[in-house]
């Protein structure tokens, strides 16, 4: 029977991976038990953010060295989804993703968590446009599959990390002929994400293939998926997707849920995805609850329309700080003020992805000692 | 008898006042009982933040046409305490105190929302010394008999504005042989609010005179005051304060209560400070209650030890963002998303005020409609 | 005669208006010969730069003082354009420009500067669309006319500063069924400046009516006008348009020339325009020309192909720093470095004015001492 | 007989070395030539800039390949110095310096560039004081003697990285009862350039031992080296020191010179350092000079007085760009104006470095074709 597990580590630079390797060495984490990664490093999380590169490639010149295959080829088997800034409380950490085999093991609970990943090449000029979405859809169809998860409904968190148009890529592609959908490389990335959100909503069958064309991209926002968190970053050059939901197939005392949030200020989804686990805020977690907390996934965005509840704000007409470095901020100093931590994955950019102007948060926790 | 209101008015920017010009012509306000402004604007908060001078000249030119005075001399009777910076879902929103003397009211309830203001001139060559501390002390207890308070305890928040050094302050005071404390200006707004904390400590008999010495400021954070708040800017070159309390010989439905935050999460302080005026948030304030909220006012500061329980943050190490930039957005997300509301005042720079790494907060609500 | 008169002034801050204060109330400058200002002011250059607004305000409230009008008339009347943003070397300045008429006066020299403005209002929904142009060219032509200007080559210099979306002015027009052709506040100022540069080359005869249609904005980069100077920002609602020219019918000793930069690294179109007017740099001009220099107006842009001369710049991939502040600083640079002198006005957002990825630069100096 | 070569590198984002991996692989380079790197990430240049780190991690990875060395081993004998921060024209890049002995080779000019290199290391508690002023002059005086200098006068740049104090270093050096200097990480990058910079100063005989004390470090700015070029960042435990001069007893083509830089608008400097080198700028250098130059090499500062040549500068008071990025920038933007490439290396924080608000610049350019 297949046991999911979830190590949350801290990093003192986004070269730092010797807590991982402790876990390796130590014999708590198996190499090749390792299936994916999601972080925040303390980048800024834009173009010119190779905090994620960096990390990236010394996570897998270490994981090269404990599977004896080349770091070329480890890059293309396990998706490195990272997020870059940790704006205001939050803490730059990585949450370490592995799958165990053992046959000798039984369902202890009547779900737990499963997982699923998978890759998909981009190229540049497809960039935000429907090949994109449909690229992504495959991918995550296939991550569901790889994951056994048999219901739609039990997928709780599709996170999908999407390359981007740089200036020099898009030079390149224009020389080429084949012009990208943007040159502006902050659009692009906004493109890319919204790509993402259509093929995880078009995978998990919350909208049809007819409902949407490229001018639906950053556009129609009643096109949304609640369980997609889309990142997009210049160190890919394909989809990477992971899927995270819940199976009675799978071991392990791990479950996960998530809820919208309608806005930045909605604490109450907050409160219902942890209700969800069992976990009561009061109102903040109780400490022996943290511990229970193996992973916070939160997807954010600034409200476009420029108020939020009537008032306005400030964040899109800011030259000095980017809007997602912003919301990030804002967002994450109200999820860690509740779960008492300030090691919680906050991402920007979450266009389609819940409700316009807010966004999602999916919460792992272990189901023991829940209540 | 005299009685307190607050008017919270949001701007379209730092020198649109309209709001205000509506109030006093439609006879809302009368312009003479405006005693004192405590507002956010939308600029950096740093020495380069021209939006406070902008929308104090603004408000003084209002003023001065209804009141048929000089704006140079309302700005010497009037605090505008403005802290720029309205990170992440903050909005830009000034609060209006205002003191009206009805021969006619009687006393509603047990204690009433108190206010008194001072003036105190310092020099550039005393910013962040002793001889500024008791400046600060000095206004603040004429502030407090100003209000008429009688009781120390009663004082719930002082809010102190004090000048700081700019490079061309700093080079005029060299050139005249009193050398500042300081030339980095950054670091002289910190010794300068160190001053303000100390002063009202000083003066709510919090600390003894004989406990510290210049030496002791940005140094001895065993030495706080929990009821001060200060801000430091180049607009000013008097320290103005604002004292806000209860007082059983104030008119009004106002009160006004406060709590320290241990540490940026300390969401259980704001849930305190609520409680205290009988709001429960349920985890948000409902919106009948939110209507009963005059003002929010927090003060709020990057823990300089890197790390918040434990887990370190990446605020100081920031060279793109300045760390009270950070901490302002993350709180304001924990307080507006407890409140439903960004309007709230989250100010940085909280040194000496309140618990290291923490900060306080203050909530002046209505007691009518209380339970 | 009419005499035009430039004054290169220093501010201490966005609201310090004391030196021209200063000349006012000592006789040298007369209030009602002042035509025009254009400065830099110590903002971001952004949408969120209030330093503009801030001066203007206090400009506007002086010569109110002075000419007995109200200040809501004279901001119709006195174009005020600022550049926000003094990256680098550069130094908070602005220059008063001034017409006398003196019926005594001679010609000195065969030609001399004259200086003509105009206003023309737009709509937010026209913002960077052919309307938008053709109000500016009109503008334009009636600023030319203004300052008695007959050969369109005697134009040197045309500054425009034309509005732009916000955010919240964006939700109007949506709300009021007109669409502004972006609501991204950045982008709008983009293609404001896109709608100056057309209108000035129409104006002057640069480029035909039906060269181009809305679709050219922001993408002919053919179409381009080496005399126009364009800006935009939040704080006006009109375009402001100045012209500066020479002509034989304007007494006075001041004279203006302007050469078109290449690109960033152009130090040749410096020294060019410089030799025009008869001023050796060696490498930097000597200290008495210098003197002779009355006013040095810049536009610049960051090349948008992603490199310069080969090598790649990363300014356009930069989340941290706006691409405007980069291109400025380092143009700054180069033109403080060899006129020996921060006070010059360097502008970015060079869209069409001048050759793309480079600009433009204008002076004017006295030909007086010259040789 | 030695022979030193310089090969100039562009990099298309920090973890890009494979210009040099073709160079080696192609036989161009020979891997265990190489001694020393200076280049230019694209990073903002602070505390939280780890584009240093990923380049460094890049390269060593890569030359470990190529040596059969680990890569640990490596970074503690090349030392690999970055400055982060390519603001305005600035163009990534590295050069790579590389030392062959051929003993068939014969002498062509009579001096050549000649390299030595050294580490020391020091603790963070001694960072900014004397013994790391000590600890810098030993190795300097070691990589001069490794260099075959003779003459002091030879040397005409020293470069050294320097370690700093992070927000955690400082923490752990508190808890082990060793307080560093100062806890904060700007201000702590500041005191190990002046330390640098003043032992420098003491290896070249510029000060005398007894001239200075802790004290002097960042306040007696007669005390300078017009030939320091010195770094600080948090990637580095050692002192790095590379010493570039001329020396009869090396072969090769190139020839190093240096001037001073008395303020940022000193483009003499630039034209004194070309001249020396047979290099005429017009008022750019001529295309087939360009190719002539190997390695410019820059080194400049704020002026901390708060203006140049009389005018304000807003550098030191603004709270959104770092000072350093401004000045990097405007110098820059000079510096390759003159020389017609972004390619070069200006690096900010020269407290020390040359006259006070100026700098150093020093080239290496071929003696071939000379004239």
């Amino acid at each position: 029977m297949k046991r999911a597990q979830v190590f949350r580590l801290s990093m003192a630079h986004p070269g730092d991976l010797s807590a991982l390797e402790k876990l390796i060495v130590g014999g708590t984490v198996r190499a090749s038990d390792v299936v994916a990664i999601i972080g925040k490093t303390e980048g800024n999380g834009g173009v010119n953010d190779f905090t994620r590169g960096y990390f990236t490639q010394t996570l897998m010149a270490l994981l090269s060295v404990h599977l004896g295959k080349p770091a070329s080829q480890l890059i293309k088997e396990i998706p490195c989804v990272l997020s870059g800034g940790t704006e205001g409380v939050m803490s730059p950490h990585y949450s370490v993703f592995c799958i165990s085999d053992d046959p000798a093991a039984t369902r202890q609970y009547p779900k737990a968590l499963a997982i699923g990943t998978a890759f998909a090449p981009v190229a540049v000029e497809n960039v935000g446009r429907r090949a994109h979405v449909e690229s992504v859809a495959t991918a995550v169809r296939q991550a569901i599959d790889n994951a056994g998860i048999e219901k739609l409904e039990d997928v709780h968190f599709v996170q999908v990390k999407c390359p981007c148009v740089t200036v020099a890529r898009a030079s390149a592609a224009i020389a080429a002929g084949k012009p990208p959908r943007t040159t502006d490389p902050n659009r692009s990335m906004a493109f890319a994400r919204a790509a993402g959100a259509f093929g995880v909503a078009l995978a998990l069958d919350e909208i049809k293939p007819d409902r949407f064309n490229d001018d639906s991209l950053l556009a129609d926002f009643t096109i949304q998926s609640p369980r997609a968190s889309i990142s997009s970053g210049v160190e890919v050059e394909s989809n990477e997707v992971i899927v995270l939901g819940n199976s009675p197939a799978w071991g392990g005392d791990l479950r996960i849920a998530h809820a919208s949030m309608s806005d930045a200020l909605d604490i109450g989804g907050v409160f219902d995805v942890l209700a969800d686990l069992g976990i009561k805020a009061n109102p903040q977690v109780p400490v022996r609850d943290t511990e229970r907390i193996a992973c916070v996934l939160v997807k954010c965005e600034p409200d476009r329309r420029g108020n939020i509840r009537g008032h306005r704000h400030t964040m899109l007409d800011d030259t000095d700080i980017n809007a997602q470095r912003h919301i990030r901020g804002a967002v994450a100093g109200l999820v860690a003020g509740v779960v008492g931590d300030g090691r919680i994955f906050v991402s920007g950019g979450a266009e389609h992805q819940g409700p316009d102007g807010g966004g999602l948060i999916a919460v792992i926790a272990s189901q023991r000692g829940g209540h």
